[in-house]
């Protein structure tokens, strides 16, 4: 697929409509704004294969476990991300002869996903018994007013005259792909429609969240707003208005379609009638261009604090700002209620909202990019959601206040159910642990460890503590039944990943007791009788595990080794598999995966790459070169890792090699799958390969420090970061590189190794 | 639930109706006859929770697979038991009131399954409008003529008189509890009612199995024939006659229903409906009494050869003639196309037919008590599958012939998917093989290998050369990613038990091509046609995996390891869980039941008990001291194992205790679930439990010997056995044992460890 989009700075563009190309350009170029999101769907009818998707953000449904053989402590559902009713469509009829671009003559089709300003446009040229009409099509979701979209469709005659039709609806029967036998999953509530607008009124089963549709719109003829007479129709899960106009050669009609789109998560049912009325005026009024202006300057806001600018190398520039682009429009950071799904708003795959990806890709991004309310809310995300972790741990037999978080989840509770992922993917728990530290490590925040933090590591310790068992046999302690970030491997024992975050969160934890013991007697007390922590007892049995753990290594090779009996495989490497297996996950058994020695993501190198300053450069670099070539990256989360340890260690190609391969994942459609959606949590791990990896960022003797290294071919890198109050921005060339301080006050920090002095306003330069 | 049921020694006998059990005892009074089976379901209404089941041999529906990630190699669809239109019904009203057991008021509720001669006897009195009425109702599937099923309902008033109605109907909508919302899964194919009889024709979806039940009736009053006039009914999926009396006290109504049962199985569709009636009327010709009469008298033969004869123990005696019973009510051998399912007609549940029970725990079963026809049918079944398991291979990754026999199955193809038994327990082509061997020890079959057996084997030793893979830390060739029999452990690596039947398998095939070769050399070049087989290289290679064949052994211990890492785990007995967790597959979670070092079912004892003659008696004690603590024997495949094994080393309290076990798993609902269907494939097993386990037969350097041994409690135990051509009965007391051959030429045999001639009719003792 590479090479099907065009490669530009800004703009991701696609010429021609290929239909086998539909669904997977319906996610390159899926538009959101936090509150709600789509696929690049078209509003007029399309025949062709398509996948509809329009999401609400925070509205899922929970569809019943189904397994073949009920294991005890599933959970009773697993979300689904639900596709809500359509709102942008409208039906496009030309002499009576309904438009439709699987069917039609087409000519110059030209999709352009404007990232600068975040617009989809799309224009084309299309012959209608024998004439010819240009269309130009523009939609957006408000950035500035999350509950509105609008979309602006223009038809110009060349050579044609006759009746144009449009019909903007709202349809309330849509179904998800990977629903049951066809089964819907909205309940219609409500509609009404009368002559300029319409509105759908619908409710999720079982879940009950609401969703209320309005739209309105406006028709001009060579800008002169007409005022036709409206076929309303108006069924219960469907209304609309078809409004015709007579055109002649050069005349251009435009249509413009206003909707707001409310849901229950912020508004009261009673209220969203009137409310989506009144929102939808207000836009209205302010009318189309205006609407626009407001939001772009919220992109343009946005970019300037998120951009990052490469220079010599479009590929690169352009995928680093998709990257950003799609985070920016999945999660905004207002609702603390929400989280990422790995596919955002762009796809239904991963039926749940929030996994490990959100602490150990995501952080880091809004950290540096957003204020710190925006992070800490994710952060506070978990902290609220603590106690239904410890009930979670309860259902699978842990005592105590053990916390076990959900691998994912809507609302704090466990909602997949696959044994080896539910049961036993528990490294998601030292993710959670992690992104506590590397929260304060980067804000220096005082209060966040007693009001929040300290909390969640105790329950998380007391997981650690009850999942690990004494051998006999090693003399240690042991973590049995695991499967780590590599899923490809299931229900293994001593996962030196799992192992080594199980033993970190414990030694955090000791340290962050004697701080908030230190620092804030009264919250410790506070905490201490919440949990009813007994200080002696289970801080012995935590010193006691950290004495005795067990960590499988290899002496021949000096590696940490995966897991118990990763050796016994055979060790076979991922450049010898015959390409047409690849993935192997689309090709193997599961067996086959699971007795091979290929690793799907980074796991060893995950630890090492988390956990970077407690090894020697050549620890690092003897398990990167034993794993790098076992894996296959057939997880969006694995190549951005790798790209971060080959700068480290100054595998300069590598390292750009796995930078294209985490930044143009969807763009060139590694996986065979970008049809699905989009690989959003892992475009966190897109921006710290150039960050982390390329800028050399990282937290040192908690001052920051930069060591970049720019890869050969490009010209130069500069990005900025916000850093407790300051914002710095970073600029590499390949002679030099230099950190000005844009805002805010003077800091002493690391570059290229050495301390450097960076005063208010100032700027620091070195030589690479 | 002990004690639910009163002991007896040919029956099983309920008194008083508890609602609370309906649905155990449902399963446990189950009736079959190798065609079709059913629950104990009443033939009048009943609204009290009741699991209706009504099963054709052979007729399942393919569900679609669903899981909540798609792994590649799982099958398309897995097989579900149907349940199939009812034909029992026989509504009743007294007086216009309908007659429903949970809600009039009801005394002397008795309910029997007749062993000896199979049939299920109900009586109770019922005081409607203040008036009593004695009822008998008795059914039975007729073992003589397999389509055929009768019922006799008879109404003895005391003081009453009124109307009594009956409605004797078959009804074609009925759902199968496990089914996605309420789907269906027969469709109407035609009904026709007219007075005085009925039927029903439906077709399962997808499937396309036709069923045609087609039902007359009498009906006496103090034995004269009446003529009444029936109200009939005929729906699309229901027919119906109703039919009224009236009756003084002192009278009984008797109502006879007769039903044939036909499926596409045996019939061609256009002639079903003809052929059910005229089979229909010529069993009501025949009469109730006549049908009565031939049916028992196919019983009496058969216990006339399977019989067990315990004296001393009504409990044992009644159990082992309940597993003997409903063994032979299951599966009668007559139709290759057959095997036995894990529910027999008993429940839904375990969707599919045929599984690994069948190679070890059935073929013994009928190896003994039947023609020899019969096990080879078994096996036959399963040659006749070899296409079908190498494409199974092929769909795994496996190549050139290599044979994956599937878990479960319904004609070859696999139908289950969970990853961890599909793809991993693959042990089950080892037992497919065993039977091989089993067979051919038993009957002496000169012709089966080169004609059926060497093919199979040739394929299962392919998959295992395959399945292996050289481990260079071990320097040895490993087996990894299983399930082993004990399925609460998954995908771990080198299985002892599953190493031991592939390595087994290999020697087993290397003897075979020998034999084959040297008393067959035409058959061994078509099968080496056929199979492609490259003797030189396969062997080779094959020889090289036995030589080098990696078995986990503790040399601290002196135990064969269940796989490696299992000393990791911490070791807790099973006795000292807490009986409240117990069995914990209901009480724990799935990650803690692995974790755990408990042990579902015989696993290394497993491959202990099949190999034997391998191990000295101090080996099998020490594995079995080790294991039996730790096994909480929560399949039902688990204690006959451990009982056989206990007795060979003569811990005779405990092999005692684990015949109870067995023999009245479902009597005594030890694992809590009989209201699911009964365990059919682990009465086989039970069966063992007696004859080799207590009986101590086995095949010695190529004789039969037996070793008895007697429980303390029993007097005296005695069963026959069919072996090559002759019927032996096999008589122990406390002092003595004796051979007796009532059939067949006269044999060489061990007798307590010494040779004894066995003359033709003639008979030898021993002391034990």
């Amino acid at each position: 697929m590479n090479g099907h989009y065009k490669k530009d700075a800004w703009s991701i563009i696609e010429e021609g409509l290929d239909p086998s190309m539909q669904e997977a350009s319906e996610s390159i170029f899926s538009l959101g704004n936090g509150h709600m999101g789509q696929r690049a769907n078209f509003e007029e009818k399309y025949s062709g294969e398509t996948l509809q998707g329009n999401y609400l953000a925070g509205v899922y449904y929970p569809d019943k476990t189904k397994v073949g053989w009920w294991k005890n402590g599933y959970p009773e559902y697993f979300a689904k991300v639900l596709n809500a009713p359509n709102w942008i469509g409208i039906d496009v009829e030309i002499n009576e002869q309904q438009l439709d671009l699987h069917k039609c003559e087409l000519k110059d089709f030209r999709r352009e996903l404007n990232m600068r300003q975040g617009t989809l446009d799309r224009t084309f040229t299309v012959i209608i018994q024998g004439k010819k009409l240009d269309i130009a099509v523009r939609r957006f979701l408000s950035m500035r007013r999350d509950e509105i979209g609008a979309i602006r469709y223009s038809i110009k005659s060349s050579d044609f005259s006759g009746r144009i039709s449009f019909t903007p609806y709202i349809e309330g029967n849509v179904l998800n792909r990977d629903s049951n036998y066809g089964e819907q999953f909205w309940e219609m509530e409500g509609t009404g429609a009368k002559q300029g607008s319409g509105y759908l009124m619908a409710r999720t089963r079982k879940s009950r969240f609401i969703s209320c549709m309005t739209m309105g719109y406006e028709m001009q003829l060579n800008q002169e707003t007409l005022d036709s007479e409206a076929e309303v129709t108006e069924r219960h899960d469907y209304v609309a208005n078809r409004v015709t106009v007579e055109i002649g050669r050069g005349d251009e009609v435009l249509f413009y379609k206003y909707v707001s789109v409310l849901t229950s998560m912020n508004h009261d049912q009673p209220d969203m009638v009137q409310r989506g009325k009144q929102m939808l005026q207000n836009a209205q009024e302010a009318g189309f261009d205006a609407l626009f202006e407001e939001h772009t300057k919220v992109w343009e806001n946005s970019w300037a604090h998120s951009d990052i600018v490469i220079e010599g190398d479009t590929a690169a520039q352009q995928a680093i700002r998709f990257n950003i682009f799609q985070l920016n429009q999945t999660y905004t950071g207002k609702d603390e209620r929400l989280n990422i799904g790995p596919k955002g708003f762009t796809g239904e795959k991963y039926g749940g909202s929030t996994y490990w990806d959100t602490e150990a890709y995501m952080i880091p991004f809004y950290l540096s990019t957003a204020t710190d309310e925006v992070a800490r809310n994710l952060l506070i995300y978990r902290y609220k959601h603590l106690e239904k972790a410890i009930e979670n741990g309860k259902k699978l037999g842990f005592t105590g206040g053990a916390a076990l978080y959900p691998m994912v989840t809507m609302n704090g509770e466990e909602c997949h159910n696959e044994w080896e992922i539910t049961f036993e993917e528990i490294h998601r728990n030292g993710a959670i642990a992690f992104a506590i530290y590397n929260y304060i490590r980067y804000t220096g925040s005082q209060n966040y460890l007693a009001k929040y933090g300290l909390e969640v590591l105790i329950g998380i310790s007391r997981f650690w503590r009850q999942r690990v068992n004494w051998s006999d046999v090693k003399g240690k302690y042991v973590i049995l039944g695991v499967t780590g970030p590599n899923e490809y491997e299931n229900n293994v024992n001593n996962n030196w990943y799992t192992n080594k975050v199980a033993s970190w969160t414990l030694e955090y934890t000791l340290k962050a007791l004697d701080q908030v013991m230190e620092s804030d007697p009264e919250a410790y007390n506070e905490i201490n009788n919440r949990t009813g922590f007994d200080f002696k007892k289970e801080t012995t049995a935590w010193k006691d595990i950290l004495d005795n753990f067990y960590f499988p290594y290899n002496e021949n090779t000096g590696v940490f080794i995966q897991q118990d009996g990763y050796m016994d495989k055979e060790q076979v490497m991922a450049a010898d598999l015959d390409p047409s297996q690849r993935p192997i996950n689309q090709h193997w058994s599961w067996d086959r995966i699971l007795r091979s020695c290929f690793i799907k993501q980074a796991d060893v190198l995950q630890g090492i790459y988390l956990f970077e300053d407690e090894y020697e450069m050549d620890t690092i670099k003897r398990n990167f070169d034993f794993y790098e070539p076992r894996t296959v990256h057939e997880s969006s989360l694995s190549p951005c890792v790798h790209s971060i340890l080959a700068s480290r260690i100054g595998l300069h190609d590598k390292a750009y090699e796995m930078y294209l391969r985490t930044s143009r994942l969807d763009l060139d459609d590694y996986n065979n799958e970008v049809s699905e959606g989009l690989h959003i949590t892992s475009m966190g791990g897109t921006w710290m390969s150039v960050v982390y990896g390329f800028g050399g960022m990282k937290i040192r003797n908690g001052l920051l420090s930069f060591d970049p290294r720019l890869p050969e071919r490009w010209k130069g890198l500069s990005f900025k970061i916000l850093y407790r109050g300051r914002t710095l921005k970073i600029i590499i060339d390949k002679e030099t590189v230099t950190i000005e301080n844009l805002e805010g006050e003077g800091l002493e920090l690391y570059l290229m190794g050495e301390k450097a002095i960076l005063d208010q306003n100032g700027s620091t330069v070195a030589n690479m």
